[in-house]
């Protein structure tokens, strides 16, 4: 693989993927910004029955583990999708929202 | 700001922040599921009621963008946070995930 | 007020006031089921940091117990509505899925 | 089957479902609210890369309309449950709530 692992490269990836698969008439904001919480429920689904304490040890189990990294994937895939077809940059939004914070919540 | 604008960084300033406030007793993979859900579900919410054309159009209002900037924010933090406490790379688990669907789904 | 409390009469009253304020090309079982979700994910925001017993005696604050009775409503409204525009018996689906979980998961 | 097909009496028959199979522990609020987003999140599934015209017709394929009325029986359950361990009168939530919205949404 020839592209570098960050969020850029990974969203062009992304982008082609879809592309080549002609699914960008089904990749409108609204559809991936329902996909996207569709698959923010899944990861919710793994910790519905779960206490506190035994949500916190889902990584021992290496079949949860799989399957809550997988959802994660799928969170960030839809995320980054949505990132693309809107022109956001997630990560300076992201970088300007913990600004906003550190004024809004100021530390102790 | 001295932290580069790459998501390790991001991840780690997050990090501090929650720890800074003392939040880290509410930071359940449970609770920070959940979190990242409802994010998800107040960006569905600018969406909910508009046809898929205005909806590739929401950009072009100023008000609206800054709403779904700041919304798309909060799902990387949560997202972050959850990657945090779980121990999730999650632009690995990313990549991992569409190296999968390149061989599930063949570009035709 | 002249319609009996019953599921009918609500979906009844529910369609009545859509059609007077011409919300109905709104109402697409797509933006419905959205809409749906959304409000539940309002239901879960009220209990995303609290733990299992805190979440058991929302209803002694006299406003948390109005804001989860709002929700509630919220959801119920917005199941109502796709169940009028799909034509879905919701009392007779859920008695039918409970005839199936008998079955499925036999009590010990 | 001897219970009235109504909302009081299927809220009893899950409510007596969950005891006769131990379940009460599991179902806090909390849980039962995160159930009901999931279960809603099922629901958007369906509909997530559907137009609004396809959406309208989801019910004229028998296979969709039986995933559909199944889902919407699961997201009624959860929110049965909920009002049962919350003691809330859903149907009189909803009558309140209606009343509520005529006042701030006058029909024109």
């Amino acid at each position: 693989m020839t592209e570098p692992l960050d969020v850029a490269g990974l969203q062009r990836r992304l982008a082609e993927f879809a592309a080549a698969r002609n699914w960008q008439p089904y990749h409108t904001p609204k559809n991936l910004a329902a996909a996207l919480s569709v698959e923010a429920s899944e990861l919710v689904e793994i910790f519905q029955w779960l206490t506190p304490e035994e949500s916190a040890r889902v990584m021992a189990d290496a079949d949860t583990a799989a399957r809550v990294t997988d959802e994660v994937a799928d969170v960030l895939a839809y995320l980054l999708q949505l990132c693309e077809v809107l022109g956001i940059d997630a990560l300076a939004a992201l970088d300007a929202k913990i600004d906003r914070n550190e004024r809004r919540f100021p530390a102790p």
